[in-house]
């Protein structure tokens, strides 16, 4: 019977993804309003659908090629197997399929929200939200099904089949093989956000920079040509990249809680598997409550809180998946210590085990305190930079960057005490398990990230179309409430991201056969140093993407001013379609350097120096890519919210300043710079130390020292003894003295 | 005769101190000038002499606490002793006066070079060269008596005198006690680093933004209330902070290297002291053939490179110090194979220390390299700051940053390979000899250094004082040299730090007793995260000061011109000394708290989590702070001179564009922008992570899980052994059929 419990997990997957169907349905069936929002809302999923069919047909060669190497690589050892292949182009397939589904509903949802804010907020919330919960589902149900599936068809087919200890090799093996499913889902992540990040600010930057500031018209107005590009850009940088972000991201974190289950002895209980299924059962409960707690998400009158409401359904979510982890785990496991079959690692117990969960979700609600508190308009971070933007832009652009630098010490802090304690709870496994409880919710954080461009976009066909004022005001208030989510969205998916990375660095150690990764060895350090490097030459690389193909925007733009006459005075249409070909284009062309270093710069150092200098090459691009996502993250909301300030007014040196002061101008210059690192850059990293020890992980077995599966080798530990008596030969009579 | 040898140490340094002595007085009698000029030179004198007495009052008391906490703690462990605190007093006393000495220099050469500026460029190099020289000097000088008496003093009470080991116990009591020299002159220097900086960029970047911006008159403006402020900035920031930076750099690797050179066994020759003098040697050396070296900076006309001449000097000076260094390694080391006394650590020869040195010099001079190729004029990187200004401020902030991180690439891979080569050559002896080598001719790199704000503050006297054109011009040229040899010395700083930091990093970790700092361990890696944070606060906090400062600034310099009539008009004269004891008091206020986060926090971490995370974090702060100082020098040294690439005229999209330009106006934010960067925070990352290191040197044998003397544990090993059998027994037979 307990055996048998694995199956529950696909189940529950379904379950979401048919939740999922039926919301889809009713957004669909909504009114998409007049035929001149039809035409605009037409455009920008025309516009969303070419750029991923022109990523798709990139990423298909790289599939091929990645996975062709990947099917070699597995009949080289005897611990892999060429299915590896297989579940990449699953993970890839699935990925991709995350990324579709969410965008497909978003450039429904955007203009069905605006004609639902015709009548209410209530309803326009309604659309909006359910449009977001609608991808959110369709992730975490992918995600759930997705592994739980091919965990049933690998565990049979190596372990069960063959009767082998589900501790053993043969566990092992079918884990190996199954990280090519998260392996595809974070590849493709990495070039979805990173390619989305780039269109989306490219288009942003390029739109702005001309529209706004030459030619002096507002934001989203039907004359300027970059303006269909920006709208398209909220949707595949902020719904598609996200959403395979959040993919790979929960995939990931399922997945390095598996390998290190195996290690768990537990064999007198539950078929032994208890520690390995744990984490896909949590993850399917946690998609089962978030239905529950979009049920939640409702506000009655235009004057309720539309935070609250979200709020409400977030933490109904979290509790609720909360209790049921503990009745979960008390019936999955065995009673008395847990251990881990690895030197070093402490024993445990359920409670522990469960005390990890609950830690997980606390740095998570952590983290999106602190996120919030350093990217807040009123609080003190942002009016910092609104003072000193009274000095000018150079000013205000120093304040923003010591803003940034001042935010990463409250979320390392706390991240370092979740590292800490986690382990305590439950070793390593508890690491993992913590961040799988932080990332259980995902179907509801994600509903709410993702209602948030719907929003945005809502409100940018509103304006276009010319919609009377209170539309604009209503979903104004969605917008300003997915500026928020946004940013607390992001905090929470770098902590996450942050403990997953390192529960595949300790997973990635089992398999790699080493028992230390000291940086205390040259070489080591030297890897480290290599390692921390990498997260500044991609943010580098995503910033100058977004600044060249900025550039090459504009040049559009003034062209198309220039030689289409009548734009300005609404007699002649722009071309919209050539800015969004420029986007596209630009975009594609610019993920690939980045994405190339994330995934070839651990391959060469593994193969190169060997596990030990791949492990601290590891922790350093986990390290400065931690530090490097939260101080661009928040520099970047921090920026944006210091120019939003302006537009209620702000008092500096006793005097109210509003939009169009010299102060307000600073505060562009601060957002513009704030673009790239929030919205490409930053929100990268995650994916970049995810990736990176996702590809270690693989390799791990192909350059391993020991026997590959993490047990401490026999031959080095004879070999460390005859060292060490060598050195004792060695030091001085006075020193044993003191021995 | 050969323990005699080192008796030799403090006499080189003598000799520094009386050539320096001779150039001194040569300068002192050198023209000053007409009384205006003078006039000129005196408030820059005074302001700077002001500076330095505030920052000293604060840093008695410092010195005089941490002192008596230092002697007390000296009580209370066998392995050190009260006399620790006599040592930093020392360090501390001698880096005041180096930084003393080189301040009382460079304001007398300042206005000597204008006046040697009025005959030709050959007498103006002279003066302003020679100014350095006697910084150069006085600083390495300085630092090679001091440590070489210290060492005499220290090493006849405890090992001469008691018979002893020289690898044994009572060696390592005199390198922990001279320890404090090194603690001393650290402390001292980053105080003077962050407040300098803070100082001279508060001065600048407020002089600049209400003189040029608002008043629209010229740089370095008689009118301008700040102008006396930000010339003194430069030799509180660029001269004082610098020299005693350099002196706490050069006595760290010292220092680092002797700790390390306890460990090598060479009982057989040299009284078995060769490998802990070695270091002093060398820094004589190097000192000596610095004042060759000097000799060679001489231009015969105008129209020779003054840069040809300093390159000159600088090869001369690195060449004879390698030839120099190889005969003495084979005469003070013995034959055979070097054997460190710890764990891990592979034996080597005397020519593979002769090999580190070699490297150390090679990667110091790729480093210059690679620092002068992202932040030359004309070069790539700096236009395509250039080129992105012609879109606005955001995009030069844009394209600033991108190569500022960018610019991290190649200089990590080069140290990479240092730490990795110089680790084969000489294992972790090699890594402190590396940076040893590349510190040995600090006289003459300082020399090149601080000769660069001499002219930049005699061109200022030579506009204030309306001198005519031809000398300014004369002055100008200097000042450009000086501009490119400040980029470059900071390459070489960081590297040199960097290494530095890993030697002390090692030496730690043998006087803390842990064989390991296995980042594989969670606390250990919860210790890496915190201290990769620790950087970015620092910065955070010295950005957001030079701000904060800079904004008192503008206010002040705003009131004079309101209140005080006739100042425009040359009628009435601004009050200088006020903008002077506004940058006083505000640097001084505010280099206490990062000062205070850098001596603290290691201190907390060893204590309350044991050595090994203290390791983790120290690697944290080392790799995270060598990212940081990288990224924020070379960005800002970019931002600067692609403003200056304005000055002659650029070609942006086809078209020369000028100083007045919307471009250049964009160009200017980046460079105030750059200011904190390159000139405060970035240049304090050096000291911050040498300075946590020595700290945790210091604090190593109170929180030693071992005997605190580097030497496997007897019982640490037994229990290892124990447990690796308990493991072999969990893991599944199966598992061990593989074994």
């Amino acid at each position: 019977m307990e055996q048998a419990f694995v199956y529950v997990v696909p189940f529950m997957g379904i379950i979401g993804l048919i939740v999922m169907a039926i919301k889809s349905a009713w957004v669909t069936k909504q009114d998409a309003g007049d035929a001149n929002m039809a035409e605009l809302a037409g455009h920008i999923a025309k516009g969303a659908m070419a750029f991923l069919k022109a990523e798709w047909r990139v990423l298909t060669y790289f599939v091929i090629i990645a996975g062709i190497i990947l099917a070699w690589s597995g009949t080289l050892i005897e611990t892999s197997s060429p299915v590896i292949a297989v579940s990449f182009v699953i993970g890839a397939f699935f990925s991709a399929l995350a990324g579709y589904i969410g965008m497909n509903i978003a450039t429904k949802a955007n203009v069905r929200t605006t004609q639902a804010a015709k009548t209410s907020l209530k309803n326009a919330l309604n659309v909006s939200f359910t449009g977001g919960s609608v991808m959110g589902l369709g992730v975490a149900g992918l995600a759930v099904l997705g592994m739980g599936s091919l965990f049933i068809l690998f565990y049979n087919v190596y372990v069960v089949s063959t009767g082998a200890n589900v501790n053993g090799l043969e566990m092992s093996k079918a884990l190996e093989v199954l990280a090519g499913f998260s392996l595809g889902a974070e590849s493709i992540a990495l070039f979805a956000r990173v390619g989305g990040g780039i269109y989306t600010k490219a288009a942003d930057v390029g739109a702005d920079l001309v529209g706004k500031v030459e030619a002096g018209i507002p934001e989203d107005d039907v004359r300027n040509p970059a303006t269909i590009a920006d709208n398209v850009g909220d949707n595949v940088g902020d719904v598609a990249g996200m959403g395979a972000d959040l993919f790979g991201s929960y995939v990931a974190t399922i997945l390095a809680s598996m390998v290190l289950g195996r290690e768990i002895v537990s064999a007198d209980n539950f078929g032994g598997i208890a520690p390995v299924l744990l984490p896909l059962v949590i993850a399917g409960l946690g998609l089962l409550f978030s239905v529950v707690g979009t049920l939640f998400v409702k506000i009655k009158t235009d004057n309720d809180s539309v935070q609250a409401a979200l709020n409400k359904g977030n933490w109904y979510s979290i509790i609720l998946t909360v209790i049921a982890s503990y009745f979960v785990i008390d019936y999955m496991f065995p009673e008395g210590d847990l251990v881990m079959i690895r030197e070093g690692s402490p024993s445990f117990t359920k409670m522990g085990v469960f005390g990890a969960v609950f830690l997980g979700l606390i740095v998570g609600a952590l983290m999106s305190i602190i996120t919030e508190y350093y990217t807040a308009i009123g609080k003190k971070p942002v009016n910092s930079i609104v003072q000193q933007s009274s000095t000018g832009h150079a000013t205000n652009i120093i304040a923003g960057l010591a803003v940034g630098m001042q935010s990463t010490v409250m979320p390392i802090i706390v991240l370092a005490a979740g590292i800490y304690g986690s382990f305590l709870f439950a070793g390593l496994y508890g690491v993992a398990i913590a961040a799988a409880g932080m990332m259980a919710t995902t179907a509801m954080q994600l509903a709410i990230d993702a209602f948030g461009p719907i929003a945005d976009n809502a409100g940018g066909i509103a304006e276009m179309s010319g919609l009377p004022k209170e539309v604009r005001e209503r979903t104004d208030i969605l917008d300003a409430v997915g500026n928020t989510t946004a940013a607390t969205g992001k905090g929470f998916a770098i902590a996450s991201a942050a403990l997953t990375a390192l529960a595949l660095f300790a997973a990635y150690v089992g398999l790699a056969g080493i028992n230390t990764i000291d940086i205390y060895k040259a070489d080591v350090l030297a890897g480290l140093f290599i390692g921390a490097m990498i997260p500044f030459i991609f943010s580098s690389l995503a910033i100058a993407a977004v600044g060249r193909a900025a550039m090459d925007m504009v040049n559009e733009v003034r062209r198309q001013f220039k030689e289409i006459p009548g734009i300005m005075e609404y007699k002649a249409k722009p071309e919209y379609e050539k800015c969004v070909e420029i986007s596209t284009a630009a975009s594609i062309r610019e993920m690939i350097p980045p994405g190339a270093i994330a995934l070839i710069s651990p391959i060469i150092v593994g193969f190169a120096f060997g596990p030990e200098v791949l492990g601290g090459m590891l922790a350093g691009i986990t390290v400065s890519g931690v530090m490097m996502g939260i101080f661009q993250n928040n520099a970047g909301g921090a920026w944006d919210n210091a120019k939003k300030s302006f537009e209620k007014g702000v008092e500096i040196n006793g005097k109210m300043e509003y939009k169009g002061s010299e102060a307000h101008k600073a505060s562009v210059t601060g957002d513009t710079v704030g673009d790239p690192f929030k919205d490409t850059s930053g929100p990268s990293m995650n994916i970049l130390i995810k990736l990176t020890s996702i590809v270690a992980l693989i390799i791990a077995p192909h350059i391993s020292e020991g026997d590959g599966h993490g047990h401490a080798n026999l031959e080095k530990e004879i070999i460390k003894e005859i060292k060490v008596e060598a050195i004792k030969e060695i030091v001085s009579v006075e020193v044993l003295k003191v021995d």
